[in-house]
């Protein structure tokens, strides 16, 4: 597959699964155009890690979409409800999380698509992990594969009879340590990148939320410190 | 079906349309929650036309979503391209018009889902139509179909198990007569609406695109005035 001049949009949130997204998008030699959403989260500070990630991948572009979730709440990360700290894996995977934002993963597809189509591009990535979130609906395998029925419905090249759309999502399968190994072979610098749910002013991370231990778990199964680690 | 205290989250743009589709909501009992987007249209005014029309309906509650489409643009709604004039009706029916904004009900439903799921709805109504615009691909049966499937396994009823989610596209195969002579019936007030593309700064229709020329049409269907007709 010749991809000179092929066009791929990248959802990046900042986070190390979103920057080893990228890294693979670019290995597989799209042109990399990048969106980040500024949707009120707690954890705002990721859209600066977001900036770097992106500028380390030189990516053609990058744009943040301002969209605020705030207007109808329901999350622990757009609302005034607590991070929930220290849990169990067993706690982790029962049931769907409060940091679960509503439709998320469906709103942000939806506004990469829109820009997709602007730019000829048939291609988006998306960091997805089905394994270590099992709780949330809109990061399973048929999610994905349905949004990509549905992209292929609701588009120009529905109607104009283009090249069809493939919505990536790489690391659907893999642990957070597969994640992991999988960019340290890309050159991904995960100093750059920010992973928590509930940052203190200055941005550094709780250690505590479900995502800062995922992480750490990732690192330590691999046996090598965390870049990012300054807490 | 007992649809006391059922909410549905209904997409009102201030449009003929979407007053109707408002209309049907309410005639079928919904509590009624409605959603408008300021997405930088350049008929703007549309937003207050959808304050009135809501109003008019007494709806428990509406909220006016910012989401700046023009970080991306390519479409003459939202770009500085020329909104087309005096078409004729093969002109119109001749492929997707430069007026199509790309992915909008995708990411128009895609909002609404998550809201809907913060209210505990499962019932979305948009009023497109398949027959006056079948140049555009978000408004087909089959697109409406495919975002029912996606929003099945997209959100947290997809795996708690609970109602399953209807998108109600109830003017989708009605004309534009048809549809004026439903709302005429249930009591809608056209008055409030505003349907123009490219409005003057008070707020005037053009008379001349699209979406005035098919209004303009179907009222004479009816052989009765237009309430709204200013121009």
């Amino acid at each position: 597959m010749n991809l000179a001049n092929r066009k791929a949009v990248i959802l990046v949130s900042g986070g190390l699964d979103s920057a080893t997204n990228l890294a693979i998008a670019a290995d597989q030699g799209f042109e990399l155009y990048a969106i980040s959403f500024d949707y009120g989260q707690r954890h705002r500070c990721e859209l600066e890690a977001a900036r770097n990630v992106c500028k380390a991948a030189r990516v053609r572009r990058h744009i943040t979409v301002p969209l605020d979730l705030r207007a109808f709440g329901g999350s622990a990360l757009t609302d005034e409800i607590d991070v929930p700290k220290n849990r169990s894996e067993a706690e982790m995977s029962a049931g769907i999380p409060i940091t679960y934002v509503p439709a998320r993963n469906t709103i942000f597809l939806s506004i990469a698509l829109g820009w997709a189509e602007v730019l000829g591009a048939t291609d988006l990535f998306i960091g997805v992990n089905a394994l270590d979130f099992s709780g949330y609906p809109d990061c399973r395998p048929e999610f994905i594969e349905q949004f990509q029925t549905l992209a292929n419905l609701a588009t120009k090249s529905a109607v104009e009879g283009t090249r069809p759309w493939t919505i990536h999502a790489p690391l659907i399968r893999l642990s957070k340590s597969q994640i992991i190994r999988c960019g340290m072979e890309l050159g991904v610098d995960y100093g750059l990148t920010q992973s928590c749910y509930d940052p203190d002013l200055l941005g550094s991370p709780c250690g505590q939320c479900d995502s800062c231990q995922l992480r750490e778990q990732g690192f330590a199964e691999l046996g090598i410190p965390d870049p990012a680690q300054n807490f």
